[in-house]
C-alpha cells in the first residue's frame, strides 16, 4: 500500500487542491472547491443537501428520496432490521423483501433515523463552565454543561440534541436532529447480491454489488412529508465528474498525538484483531450447527468481519514506518512551535506529555476496564438489558447533570427505544456470545481475579451463561417495562438471574469507570482541548476536525487509481457480476438475477469509485451530483482507504458506491419495485416489465 | 510485566553472574557457575548429562531415568503419542495410561527420540566451501555441503546428523544424535491433572500440574540398554539450590538485527496471533459437535491455545518501548564500533543494511511464500503426505547435494517415518482444517489471484476440501508405500485427488521458495554471519547462541520473584491443587485425586520455579542438582519468561517445574505405578498400596 500522506489538520500546508476532509456543514470550503471543480456551493445548496441527508442511529448515513419520507441506505445498513423481521419460515435476509403496498410495510424493531436540523456553536459557553478547573471537576463540569446544553434543547421526544467534540475538544457544536423512531422496511435485494463476493472482496475494488435498501420514516403511522429530499440524476455518476458525499463518518483518529496513536498501534488494535478473529472462528463453525443458527448469526457475522478487515488495515496503515514518521514529523513541528513561543509553551507545552501520561495510566487499567465495565466480559444482549434497567433505577432518581452520561434526559427516548426494542433475542447464540465472553474474561484477567470469582464462583463459563441465558425473562418486553416503571424496589426484589448479576457486578463497574473517568479521561480531554487550540493558533481555523459520527461533507470526483503498479479503472458494469459468478457462496447470484440476465443492459455501470474522503459510518450515504442529485450510493471504501483513519491519500484512498443506474435497472428489470422506482423518478419508469420478487 | 534486560549476546557487558543463557555443551562456563555457586561442572559431568538428556524429534526435551530405556517427559509433550493411541472407547487423554507389564506398553506410532553422542566443529569446512560466493551461488554451496556433512556422518539408520547454525552463521556445528524409533508408553496421568489450570494457568506461576508422562525406547523389540541416565534425587529441589536445566529449547531471537524485530513485531506476529486466534475460535467451536470432535481435535487446540499465549507475550516484549530502546542501543554500539574501524567496516559495515533490504523485499513475497509453499493455504495432514510424495519422486532420484533440504539422505529416516507414521487421522478434522486454510488462502491473496483460481476454481473451500479429504486414499499406509515406492511413474499415474493437487500446485510452490531461498533467504544469512562475526571482534566468543532445537545447558537456582509489587514464593504444594479445584474444567481434578486425597503427604512440594533461562522446546528438560540427580521436570516458565525470546531478566524471568517429590507421591499413592516406581528409585518405594490407576 502506497502511503504518502500529508494531513491538514495537523500540518496546516496542504498539497494544492487535494480532495481530502470531511467537513463540517459550518466550515465547508467551497472556495476551494470552485478553484478546483468550478462550482462554489452556496449557503442554500448546502442546506438542502444537509436537510436531504440522514443518519441510522445505529451507526449508518442515509438520505431521503421522495416526499413521502423514502430513505434509501445500504442493504448492510438495515441488514440488522431486515434479519429482525425474519424467521426461519420468512427469510428476508436470503430472499429479499419488496412491500408491494404500503400496509406490506414491516416496521423495524430497532431502527431510528435522524435528520440534522441546526449547529449551534456551545464551545464559550463550556469553555467558560470548564475555566481553571482539572481532573474530576473539570470532567464533572463539563459534563454536567452538557447534559445541562441538550436537555435544554430536547424540548420533545421528537428531538434529539448532542453536543459533538469536535477538534479533540477545540470546539463544541450542539447537533439538533429531528428524530424518526418509525421506520419501515420497503426494499431489499436478496443479501447475496447485495454482498456478493463476500468478506473475500470487501473494502476492495473491482466490485459487484447491489448494496442498497430503502426504508420508509412514519409519523403517526402515515409516510412522514419530508420538505428536503434528492432527486435522482440522469445517467448517474460519470468518469472525472465532481460528486459529494453527504454522511455520518464514524471516527477518524488523524488529530490523535503520537502517544495516542501508539497506544492504538501497539495496544488497542492488536488486542482488538485477536479477538475479533476468536469470535470469527467460532461465529463460523457455530453456523455449521445448521441453517437456523446460520439465519440467526449471519448479522453478527458480518459485523465481526467487516470489524476485523477494517482494523487490519488500519493496523498496516500505523505499523508503516515511513508513514508513521510523517505523523511524528508533524507533532515535533507543532511542539517547536510552541516551545518557539513562551506565550504558547506556558498554555500549552506540556500538553502533549500529560496526555502521554495519561495513556500509560490507561494501559494499567485497560483490561479491567474493558472486561469489567465496557462489556467485554459479558458481552450478552440480555445482560446489556439487565445493566440497563438496573443502572436506570439508581440514575434517573438523579439530577440531570448528575447522571451517567447515557441517561440523561436528552438521550431518554433513545435509551428506551432501544431497551424496549421487539427485536428477537436468540437464546443458543446468547450462550455462545456470554460463554465466550466470560471465558476471556477469565482469561484476560486471570482465574484469581477477585471479579472473575465473583462472577463466575465455581461454575464454568458454559455453565454459567447457559443459567443466566435460559433463566432469565428478560426476553420479554413486558417484563422489561415492568421493572423499567418498578424502579429502583422492583430491581432489588427481582429474582431474575441476570438483573441479580447486573446488581452484582454494578459496583466494579462503576468503580473502575470512576477511576477512568476521573484520572484518565478528564486529563486527556482536557489536554487535547489545549493541542487543538495550539493547532489553531499555529495554522488558524480553516481546518476540518477529526470524525465523530456527526454529519460531513467531502468533495472529489470519480478517478481510477493505480493499485501496485495496475490501473484501476473507475467503473465496473453488471455483466462483472455474471462473469465472477461461481454459483457457491459468496460468489453465487441469486436465482432472481440468472433469471433476468437477458432483459438486463449488461452494459449497465455497476460500481464505481470516487476520491471522495471517507470512513466507516459514512455507509449508505448519498453520493451527488452539484445539482444534489443522486449519482450513486456510497457502501464501501478500497483497502487503501482503511488508512484513511490516521490520514488522506488522494492517490489511492476511494469511496466504492453503487452507481445509480444499477440500482434503477435491477429495480425495474429483476425485481419490478415499481412502487419504488416511481417514487424515485416519478413518470419516468422503462417499459420493461418484470416479474416481481420474492 | 517488568523488563530490565541485558542481552549477553549483544552487549558483552554482563551484569556480574546473572544466570543468563543456554549454552552448548561445547562453550560451557564452568568457571562462572563457580564463581557464584561454588561448584564446577567438570568435562566428565558435562558429557554424562549430555549422554543423559534426549530430544523428543517432534519438538521437546526429555531424560533417561532408568539404565532400561525409561525416558521421562511431560505430558503435553507425550500428547500427541497419548491421543493417536487412544479410541473412543479407550481415552487414554481423559483416563490416564499404566501399563502394567512390559507387554503393556504401546508403541507411538510417530515418536523419535534422540540422543547426542558428539558436536563437531564444521565452521571452518563451510566457511571455505562459501568463500567469495554470494546469492544463489553461497546458498546452493552452502547447502551442498551442509547435506554432504550430514551424509558423511549418517552411517546408518541408528544415526542421526543435523549441521546446526549457531550465532546466526557465526559458528556451524555438526550434531551426531544417537535415534530411537521404537518408544512406547508406559505411563501417563489424567489430562485433567496434567494440564490442571487449562490455558488460564498455562504460562503462569503459582500453579498445580503433574505435566510429567514416562515412554520406553526399544531396540530390537526390547528395552534399549542406556549406559548414561539421571537417577533420582532425595527431596528434590530446595530453596536456593543451584539447578541445572538440560534441554533443547526450540528458538529465540537475541541476535535478530532491529530491522528483523521491526519485522517480527509489526508483521509476523500480528498476522501469526490473527490466524491462531481464528482457529483457536474455530476448534473450541468445532469440539462442541460431539465428545468423539472434541477428543480427535483435543491436541490441536492445546498447541494452537499454547502458541497463541507464548506469542502474545513475545509481542507484548516488542512493542515495550523501553525494552526495544535496549535492542536499538545495543545494535547502534557494535555498529559504531564497526564503523570506527575500517577494516571492520569494510568487512562488515553494509550487513544490517543489507538484512534490512531483504526484510523489505520479504514483505513482498510473504503472503505467497506462507500460502503457497509453507503450508498456510492448504492445512492439511492429508496434503502434506500428497505433498512430500510427490516432492521424494522429483527429489530423491536427484544428487543428494541438489535436493531440497528436508529431502536429502541424512533426513530421510526421520522422513519415512512421519511418511509411513500410523498416527490416525480424522477426516471430519481435516475437513475443517482444509476448509479453514483454503478461506484463509482467498482470503489472503485475494479470490482473483491464479493461484487460487487454479486450487478453487469454481469450487467452495468446504466443498473442495470435502471432496479431497473424502476422496484421498492416503489415510492407507500401505497406499503411501506403493506410491513411494512407485517413483515418478506411480506419482503422475495415480488418480488419487490428494496427490493430484500436490502435483498441480508444486510449481507455483518451487517457484516462490526459489525467489525466497535466493534472493531473500540467502542474503540474510550471508549477512547473518558477518553481524555474528562482527559481535565475535567486538566482544569476544564467551557468549552464547541463540536456541536452535539442540542440546543446551543452563544453569540457576531455586527462587521466588516479585510480580507487580506482590512476591511470589517458588513453591507450591499438593494441598493447593485441592484447594483450587472447582470441579469444572480445567479446574476438575480427576477422580483418582479426590479419592486419594486422604493418602498423600499434602504438604509435599508440587511445583517451582526456579532462575534458569529457556524458551519453548526446552518442556520435559530434567532440572538436575549438582550431583546430576533429577531435583525436578520442566515444564513451563511463567508468562515473564517469554519475552526470553529477546532477552534475559534474571529478576522476573522464570522456569516453571513438576517437583521431584510430586512425582513420586502421586505415582505411588494415586496411581500405584510400581513398576515405575521402582525403576526410578530401586529398592526405595515408600509402604503405601493404592489402588492402580487405568
Amino acid at each position: 500500500m502506497k502511503r504518502l500522506v500529508v494531513v491538514a489538520a495537523l500540518v496546516g500546508a496542504l498539497p494544492a487542491l487535494a480532495d481530502e476532509g470531511m467537513w463540517t456543514y459550518n466550515n465547508f470550503p467551497s472556495a476551494k472547491v470552485k478553484a478546483k471543480y468550478g462550482f462554489e456551493p452556496s449557503q442554500q445548496w448546502l442546506d438542502n443537501v444537509r436537510l436531504s441527508s440522514a443518519r441510522l442511529a445505529g451507526g449508518c448515513s442515509a438520505s431521503f428520496v421522495s416526499p413521502n419520507g423514502l430513505v434509501m441506505t445500504n442493504h448492510h445498513c438495515a441488514r440488522g432490521c431486515i434479519e429482525q423481521l425474519s424467521t426461519a419460515e420468512k427469510d428476508y435476509i436470503a430472499n429479499g423483501f419488496s412491500a408491494k403496498t404500503e400496509a406490506d410495510e414491516l416496521k423495524c424493531p430497532a431502527m431510528e433515523i435522524n435528520q440534522l436540523s441546526e449547529i449551534v456553536d456551545v464551545t464559550d459557553q463550556l469553555n467558560k463552565a470548564t475555566q481553571g478547573l482539572s481532573g474530576k471537576q473539570y470532567s464533572d463540569t463539563l459534563k454536567a454543561e452538557m447534559s445541562k446544553i441538550e436537555k435544554d434543547c430536547a424540548t420533545s421526544d421528537q428531538v434529539r440534541c448532542d453536543v459533538v467534540t469536535l477538534y479533540q475538544g477545540g470546539k463544541y457544536n450542539l447537533y439538533k436532529y429531528r428524530r424518526f423512531q418509525d421506520v419501515r422496511l420497503v426494499f431489499a435485494p436478496e443479501h447475496a447480491i447485495a454482498f456478493f463476493g463476500g468478506d473475500p472482496d470487501n473494502f476492495e475494488f473491482p466490485r459487484y454489488d447491489l448494496d442498497v435498501s430503502f426504508v420508509r420514516v412514519y409519523q403517526d403511522d402515515k409516510p412522514a412529508q419530508i420538505a428536503n429530499y434528492f432527486k435522482w440524476s440522469k445517467g448517474g455518476a460519470k468518469d472525472g465528474e465532481l460528486t459529494f458525499v453527504s454522511g455520518h463518518p464514524g471516527r477518524t483518529s488523524r488529530g490523535l498525538t503520537v502517544a495516542e496513536l501508539e497506544y492504538q498501534r501497539d495496544v488497542v488494535m492488536p488486542k482488538t484483531l485477536v479477538t475479533l478473529a476468536e469470535i470469527r472462528g467460532m461465529i463460523t463453525e457455530f453456523q455449521k450447527r445448521g441453517p437456523e443458527q446460520q439465519r440467526i448469526s449471519n448479522n453478527m457475522k458480518f459485523g465481526v468481519e467487516n470489524g476485523l478487515k477494517a482494523i487490519k488495515g488500519r493496523h498496516e496503515a500505523l505499523v508503516d514506518k515511513k508513514f508513521f514518521a510523517t505523523k511524528v514529523a508533524a507533532e515535533q513541528e507543532l511542539r517547536q512551535k510552541v516551545e518557539a513561543n513562551p506565550e504558547l509553551k506556558k498554555k500549552y507545552g506540556a500538553a502533549w506529555d500529560e496526555i502521554a501520561k495519561a495513556q500509560e495510566q490507561l494501559k494499567l487499567i485497560r483490561k479491567e476496564l474493558n472486561y469489567i465495565e465496557q462489556g467485554q466480559g459479558l458481552s450478552s444482549s440480555l445482560f446489556n438489558i439487565a445493566q440497563r434497567l438496573v443502572r436506570a433505577a439508581d440514575e434517573l432518581p438523579k439530577e440531570n447533570g448528575q447522571r451517567l452520561r447515557e441517561y440523561t434526559d436528552a438521550g431518554l427516548p433513545a435509551f428506551k427505544a432501544q431497551l424496549f426494542s421487539t427485536a428477537p433475542i436468540y437464546p443458543e447464540l446468547e450462550i455462545a456470545r456470554l460463554e465466550f465472553s466470560l471465558t476471556k474474561l477469565r482469561e484476560e484477567l486471570g482465574p484469581d481475579h477477585p471479579f472473575v470469582k465473583k462472577v463466575l464462583g465455581k461454575e464454568s463459563p458454559l455453565g454459567l451463561a447457559t443459567r443466566l441465558v435460559n433463566g432469565t425473562q428478560l426476553r420479554d418486553v413486558a417484563v422489561r417495562e415492568k421493572l423499567f416503571e418498578g424502579g429502583k424496589k422492583a430491581i432489588t426484589s427481582s429474582k431474575d438471574p441476570m438483573i441479580q448479576l447486573a446488581i452484582l457486578v454494578d459496583p466494579d463497574g462503576r468503580a473502575i469507570r470512576k477511576n477512568y473517568e476521573e484520572n484518565i479521561e478528564s486529563v486527556i480531554r482536557k489536554n487535547s482541548e489545549l493541542v487543538a487550540k495550539a493547532k489553531f493558533e499555529a495554522y488558524g481555523t480553516n481546518v476540518y476536525p477529526d470524525a465523530t459520527f456527526s454529519l460531513r461533507l467531502s468533495y472529489g470526483s470519480v478517478q481510477g487509481y493505480t493499485d501496485n503498479g495496475k490501473k484501476v479503472t473507475p467503473f465496473t458494469q453488471m455483466a462483472g457480476a455474471y462473469e465472477r459468478n461461481t454459483g457457491e457462496d459468496p460468489f453465487a447470484l441469486p436465482k432472481s438475477w440468472i433469471d433476468s440476465k437477458s432483459k438486463l443492459k449488461l452494459s449497465t455501470p455497476m460500481n464505481f469509485v470516487t476520491t471522495n474522503d471517507i470512513i466507516g459510518g459514512n455507509s449508505g450515504s448519498p453520493m451527488i451530483n452539484k445539482d444534489a442529485e443522486i449519482v450513486g450510493l456510497v457502501f464501501d471504501g478500497n483497502i487503501q482507504s482503511l488508512g484513511g483513519d490516521f490520514g488522506f491519500d488522494e492517490s489511492v484512498n476511494r469511496t466504492v458506491a453503487v452507481h445509480s443506474d444499477a440500482i434503477i435497472e435491477a429495480l425495474a428489470k429483476i425485481y419490478g419495485a415499481n412502487r419504488v422506482l416511481e417514487e424515485l423518478r416519478p413518470g419516468k419508469q422503462p417499459p420493461v416489465k418484470a416479474k416481481p420478487a420474492g
